[in-house]
């Protein structure tokens, strides 16, 4: 049995054993972006990997490395690329990870990917690179699927509910909000620092992206709705109905795949 | 004054005379896919174009020739790729397609420019084609910007409520359903055939993708919801209010970036 | 029996079933560009559109939705692509554009394509992704060809000799010229303004490319030669005649592929 | 005074020196293209480096190294690509060289290139590379212009009379031909094999491509038209009228762009 | 003061005040690769972010997010790319992922960029993304350096004589050999397994590579030579003398750089 | 027999016939690069080809064009690509070409292939290609392979002792030195500028590598060392050693590929 979940702190021999035994891999997919005065530039890496840890345990799976950097920043879901710290790829790139890695795992024999989404604008480039990889090898006859998903997709109404108290402003503005400061808090302490949360009203953007940003649509704090109300207790309850939620899902969905 | 808004009908000259006089350009994104048995394969062409011209007519703009063919169908949005008569291109041809229009027309001259879409799946590699290309037109110190919005995003929950009476299934599951329907009857009823619609329950959708799709999880039909509801009257309503806040919005959004 | 030889209009159920009877697939290449004072930018794209609907229904095919942008206009053969209006992609797009276009068709099980190329500088660059595509089906067993031609070079010299009575200027200068011009006048009268026509002398260029170009070598028009001969009833003739070419030709050909 | 006029022989102090004087570049492009059972495979690169040092002489320019592999051979114009023998990069590859190539001399100082074709299906590609480049020079305020041409362009009627006469087959089925076999005679009579010229009669060839090719379409020698007729005299007399009006219209051209 | 020497685990605000400030930015290159059944695969991504560490902190500098993923195995180099538990990218990948992050930290202000491998095989991929971005900055006036280095090049002889008495093999055998060993042993020991630790004979390579792989080529360890005389003293030698090393040429070429 | 172990010089059918009897593929791969005022910016193109003709001499095989053009000079090993007359490719271009020859000599039916390169810089690119290409023909099932080698890694210890007498310099900084000119005026004395040799210090580079180079590393001549000591009597014992050590590699490595 593996001494740890993470891929990358195995030694080859012992991956290899787990991949034989059909353990899934799920990558983790982050971003390095500002997430505001309060959070690490690595927020979308740390949370996406530790919501993968989770559902490694929870399906006898692996966390691969993460893909760290991730698609440019868009002004709706994560103030702009235009700010200093986000640090990003360009659409080529990421696509070319997603399907060079999703090639990769299953060379080495590995069935069923999960890939474990933690940055907004990454999903449809992921598609993409899973899309090719796993067209091409099933016109080479191999039995690989690959899953792709977002952790937030996963928090249920009732628990949004009780976080927000009927103050939720949507996902879109989620950007270094409630949701991501609780999740920090109650995973990653060391890496918060609560006191410097700007407590500003949430962004009001337009029904449309527009290109170059105007700056001035973005909060000061680069994040898109306020953290004041996160809680290391929110993050907790967070993380195990997202866990609990996204472990019942995939592995429904892994047992339709089984011979 | 140009005879048409559709820039492809003009000749050069009047389409000259129209950029140097300062119209802005809108570019309609459609899709070659499948929208069940009663509606034509070129739905999303026909009606990103319709909404274009409108648009245009109300800011003195031009519709150009639109992009045809766009990305992958997706499952949980447009039932999938793998159907017959679904025609797409991939994310990096897609990308080079708006980020070429995009220099083209800033080379004739034209500032401004609005990419209308009418095919979910196209958003963000229309945004990193735009996106590249106001990069590189800003590095050589040339004003050009580019609006990027689906034009389901501008129907107001008025209107979702007077159209669907509390049963709106969400825009997620709107594919050859009550929206399109609708629009179609109102603008080419010829191109419908309401006989033929599939009355079926909207499709029950995971929270993920999974590739390659599992083909049973898309209703036979191909919609992902029922256009029984549908009508020439709620086509012209929807039209109209959604044409009226597409206007509001760009001219706004256009009155900011005037000298 | 498909209401429509036009793919784009017909729903996907009346599609697949063209196809699953053989149906070649006819796509037509046009683009974006000048043609003068008197023809409308599309004039390539609705030239190839209408040929190509006249050789559908001599041979049982489907015209695709067509291929509306095109490559650069080159000096020599369109007036040269600094031309406002002129609106091009780069030789990668349409590449990939061929090529997936190619494998999608394929994918729906059509066996026949045609690429009807209604702009001279398409023409390596449609064969390019049909290479591949074609290669790549080939290579896994699938049976797909691709047939490849400009609608001019089925234009007879008995019939050159009929319209030009000796003064044809060859098929390098007919940009925006009689052959265009009279097939506009025929088949599509309210897009021409036959009183805008620029009757200037046929342009001299040399029998190489500079790039960047000369201005000065294009004439005032755009157009390489007059269209000032141009008749409703030499473009009905030149349709008749390249159309009947055309249906002769691709039958033929389509005949030796039979199983 | 530089002791060749093929640059790859110099050394770099020599090299620099003619290009600080304004030496004009000229790059051959030839393929690697079976050429019948009497011609060497490189005879495109031979003729093409030969017509290039004919010109460097007449204008006093440098002949760069070849690019010695082309893009693939088509059935109509180089009997197809599916032949032993013939080695060729894809359109993106050669795109890619003759963008490098044109950066990398305007970096050294040169002004003015010159790419001299031998290879028919060439010229697109070329075209796209050099565009690009000069294009991306232009934006930076660099004056650096590229002519590009196919040396057979040059042959003037007379000259296709005298050594046609009348039966010359069209430059569209000259591959392996007497033109090429006469220059070869001419220049490089060691690599040819006149001994084994096969007499067949010229190839009837479509107006169209189909792909993947029909092989029995190219005949049996790989030459389009037979090279029967070929004559060391003939080579000769190409050579000379040809080099002429090639080294004519370059520097008529290459005086229009002096200070 | 930065908290950490990690940018990714600093606030955006703290970062940029850093970068305000002319830190350098370190960015470590690892892999994801097969070393031995007694070193975790992630073991080129710690070592040359523990590196990175030592000399941010000897010149003022951050350390960005690593790239993890790393260039093919290549047999003579890391026992070859057919091992399980070697995940890797492409060539274009990794030169795309070397552009892009510079061009990001040059777009916040940084001016002094290192690239610190730690997995041989990247080093030619990193060398074209910084060329490409740092001349595509200099094109632009943009005064951005990239230095680029691979850790072990800056152990000299005598550490080498010191801890081999001897008998070396060189570094071209050196993976998941004493070197990477020692170093593992004296900074992460819990990731070592030195129980595992498989004694056999340096591999024998032939002076080329062969592809695709003789596997038999590699030790079945996939180790190129024997971790047996590892040590943690000899890691902790190793490190100090190589981190001081580092810090003396990069801090001597960037005193150069200085206004 | 063919009359030329040159590919490019033998007709087609000589060429298909030497293929059907098993003969190897050679392809030399240079650069078109300064090596200083004595030798011609061709050197690594005539080195690695005439290495190629004793190779296919020696083991019955046939040497292919060339490739002509390399990747970018690098300082420390070939004086930096800011050098007049270096004319370089990039990275994604060097490597489609070894691609696609791969597959083309594949297509032909050669199933052995040897990359014999002659410029430093290449070794990367070309391993790319050939991987990519190799690993796509093992996918469906052809049994292709590459021996990919740079030639001076096969000068022996003895000989290097016996000409550099104790003053090896290190391959490093050979660019222009004692092996490359001695090779020159032993096998293309006419190509060489004994007279012009600058008999300067070996260069003193770092071990990393800085960009934009700083141009005042490479001493005046381009040279990384002096050639004063090369004479035609070292190139002499350099190529028969290299030559013999060469062919001993290949067919012993080879023979172990036989059916």
């Amino acid at each position: 049995m593996p001494s740890s979940v993470y891929m990358e702190e195995l030694d080859a021999f012992t991956y290899r054993a787990a991949i034989a035994e059909g353990a899934p891999i799920i990558i983790p997919v982050g971003s390095i972006e500002q997430h505001g005065p309060h959070l690490p530039l690595n927020t979308d890496v740390v949370l996406s990997k530790a919501m993968g840890a989770r559902l490694a345990g929870a399906i006898g799976g692996l966390v691969a490395a993460p893909i760290v950097y991730g698609y440019k920043s868009q002004q709706r879901s994560g103030g702009g690329n235009h700010l200093g710290g986000t640090t990003s790829l360009d659409a080529a790139t990421l696509i070319s990870i997603a399907r060079t890695l999703t090639l990769e795992f299953a060379r080495h024999g590995a069935h069923r990917l999960v890939f474990l989404n933690g940055h907004f604008e990454n999903y449809q480039f992921l598609y993409e690179g899973a899309e090719q990889a796993t067209a091409e090898l099933s016109l080479h006859g191999q039995d690989v699927s690959a899953i792709l998903l977002s952790y937030w997709d996963f928090v249920d109404e009732d628990t949004i509910e009780e976080i927000y108290c009927g103050s939720f402003p949507g996902w879109d503005v989620e950007h270094g909000g409630v949701l991501e400061t609780s999740l920090m808090l109650h995973l990653y302490p060391e890496l918060v620092r609560p006191d410097r949360v700007m407590d500003l009203p949430a962004a009001q953007l337009p029904r449309y992206d527009v290109l170059p940003v105007r700056a001035e649509l973005t909060p000061e704090s680069g994040c898109l709705s306020s953290a004041k109300a996160a809680s290391e207790a929110a993050g907790r309850l967070l993380l195990e109905r997202t866990s609990k939620a996204l472990a019942e899902a995939v592995s429904t969905e892994l047992a339709l795949w089984l011979p």
